[in-house]
């Protein structure tokens, strides 16, 4: 990445609370914050009078190729819709494919302020190679799963092996590779030990769906003699490099294995409402001082990467489940989707909060807008009010992916064209 | 209004299903859909290629001027939230000041897509003039609260009469005027029996609140020995007229008196999910054949006046309500939104749906945007996919106010800096 400086002035800046002021931006990290900011060689410089600036925002749980699947089929019961509609589809993928879904779902992200995210699928280097050209910023793993049958075991280590060693620490340290056992029920205690001892010789996270369905939770009862997160304590798997998506049917005992082992949870509340999975316990997690970040899940089951509505959907759903309007409030969210999702990732000493020596991963909102209308609370309107569509200027790793609404990082209609033929191509094989 | 005729060509339909075709407009109605449309004479000629036409949205429980509290107090509990918050500042109300927030709360519906709603607040004919000027339709009554005081309860009939005299039928029969008990627990015997007597008389609809929460029906039993429903069964007040708001508590026996009494239900899930009401048994109420529509609310508990957020949550709260995934199917959401609403506020003859000869109440949404690729199932992109935001033009009787995002009807700028003013000036009061 070539040295270059932006100065965004005339911004109200989220770092503890708001403040008027100016951010000073080189060699992709922030340099200054308000302070003695200099005007002179600065190669870019934005006017954000009008809008605020805040962290990027962090996706803690996507499948980003499953755009192509977008709208393919709703409403349906749980085995229906993955045994008739999605792994059918998902039979034919290819890394053309991957790579189509997911630069379609950079340029969703870009466009509602996600700068980076945690993603679990398969052909990862494909998608690497999306993330690569869509300047953000992510955390990739191929999803594993062998049933418990040795061939697919040693096919899934080769993979995992595979794109650490292409993908990791790519992109001008952008991507990032993790360790993605699918699940505790798909994958047998052998790959999960495997994958416990991949962690902590190579310092790598590990992301896995935990606790999605109560039909998942009895399974465990009965085959494990245990629950989910307690057969996975059992089995030393549980600890603080690994992010459990959904997390929905916990016990008051698996709350404390996840706190003491400081697990981090990605929650995707859209995603269990649509898919009817049930409402996760968040507020109990947050009183356990859990950290939960949140995680869109796959559009499939969503159906957009719009991290606004998991904002404001996280707040409100907690709000109606425990019946008290005072849980989850307006400023917590914000950390949930910005430093609690950077923390998930281990990346918490990078992004995650507006700091000087932290990476410019940087979003501004136009709060002149009628439903932001009257200004007057920032932070409530960002969590209650907004849309990803009042999203202005996105900038991630100091460099600037969208201003003022246009995308510079992406050309649009190539990507959703490119995205459309893969997603035809891709249902005229099944 | 002047004679025009408008043609929406190389569009997608949504009318039993969805299907490509034109649709000509002459002096504000529908004269012909997709056959021996003529091309000479034409005022307007939309071209609507990558855009699918839909009836306008109806939002069946707004408060419009609330749009000046939007995110003064959040996250607090119900009584706090009111007596400490939302009531000092509405003592403090006047004219202009309702007028300013309608007058946004139109300007922010005509940007996502709503073309009509069912107002109930203070200073109702302030509301008309905000109405009026942004050429969207609405059914208006004022909020009568009479707490058993027999001064203050004929100060709401001197009020209600006069908004019905000075407002019913006006601005091209686009403002009618209906009855506005707040609620069965606001309002004494006396008042409702007046109101029951007034719309049987003069063909009104009847606007109230019913068991938005369970401390109501608490109350409802210690008070009247009866629930909110059976209690206004009890005193004949039911009817096919009435739009009950809310409903989340109810029993079994309630759901048969509404279903017998064929009461319109408006469903504010977004609301209720915010304040920590509860949530509604709708798919309960639907499964009874109840018309179920869907409304906001003010913004002061939402917080915004976006109808596709409420499509979006109605659903995905029901289908985790009921663990059932299949409850609320994306087509049912569209209906509950269009036919539905419009069937609440009697006027399922003129709106509601697009069929030659009702009036031309009807937006387009641009589906050629990154969130909503591919393009696929476009149903199921309007209620699970799509904002507020990708609403491209809106037409109410027959008038265009939004054309490719640019808002005809209403000086953007100048809206929002009146609503920000007023905002101002209300807050300086208390």
């Amino acid at each position: 990445m070539e040295t270059k400086t932006i100065l965004i002035k005339n911004t109200t800046i989220l770092a503890n609370g708001l403040r008027k002021g100016s951010v000073l931006i080189e060699d992709g990290k922030i340099i200054d914050i308000n302070n003695k900011i200099r005007f002179w060689g600065i190669d870019e410089v934005i006017d954000a009078e009008g809008k605020i600036l805040i962290p990027g925002l962090v996706n803690t749980h996507t499948h980003l190729s499953m755009t192509l699947l977008r709208g393919l089929a709703d409403d349906l019961p749980l085995d229906t819709w993955l045994n008739e509609h999605i792994f059918p589809r998902e039979a034919h993928l290819e890394g053309e494919h991957c790579y189509a879904g997911a630069i379609l779902a950079a340029l969703e992200m870009i466009k509602s302020g996600t700068t980076t995210c945690n993603d679990m699928y398969f052909f990862m280097d494909e998608v690497a190679r999306a993330i690569d050209e869509s300047g953000i910023r992510a955390l990739l793993c191929h999803g594993m799963i062998d049933f418990g049958d040795e061939e697919k075991r040693k096919g899934e280590y080769k993979e995992t092996l595979r794109i650490i060693d292409k993908c990791h620490n790519t992109a001008d340290g952008r991507i990032k590779v993790a360790l993605g056992p699918h699940t505790p029920y798909t994958c047998s205690t052998e790959l999960l030990n495997w994958v416990r001892k991949k962690a902590d010789e190579n310092g790598l996270k590990i992301h896995i769906h935990v606790s999605e369905t109560e039909k998942e939770v009895e399974d465990s009862l009965n085959d494990q003699k245990k629950r989910p997160f307690e057969y996975l304590e059992h089995i030393k798997f549980l600890g603080p490099d690994v992010i459990a998506a959904h997390a929905v049917w916990l016990s008051g005992a698996e709350i404390a294995l996840i706190k003491n082992n400081n697990v981090k949870i990605s929650h995707n509340p859209l995603s269990n409402m649509k898919l009817a999975s049930g409402i996760s316990p968040v507020s109990d997690l947050l009183a356990n001082d859990v950290c939960v970040s949140l995680g869109t899940d796959g559009v499939a089951s969503n159906n957009n990467l719009d991290l606004f509505q998991e904002i404001k959907t996280a707040s409100l759903l907690q709000k109606v489940r425990t019946l008290d309007p005072t849980v989850l409030p307006a400023t917590k969210m914000l950390e949930m989707a910005t430093i609690n999702g950077a923390t998930a990732l281990g990346m918490e000493e990078e992004i995650g909060s507006i700091e000087v020596g932290k990476k410019a991963d940087l979003i501004l909102v136009d709060m002149k807008t009628p439903h932001l209308t009257p200004y007057r609370n920032p932070v409530s309107h960002l969590v209650y009010s907004a849309e990803g569509s009042d999203v202005d200027t996105v900038i991630c790793n100091g460099e600037i992916l969208m201003r003022e609404r246009e995308v510079l990082a992406l050309d649009e209609v190539e990507v959703m064209e490119i995205a459309e033929n893969a997603a035809e191509d891709l249902i005229s094989r099944s």
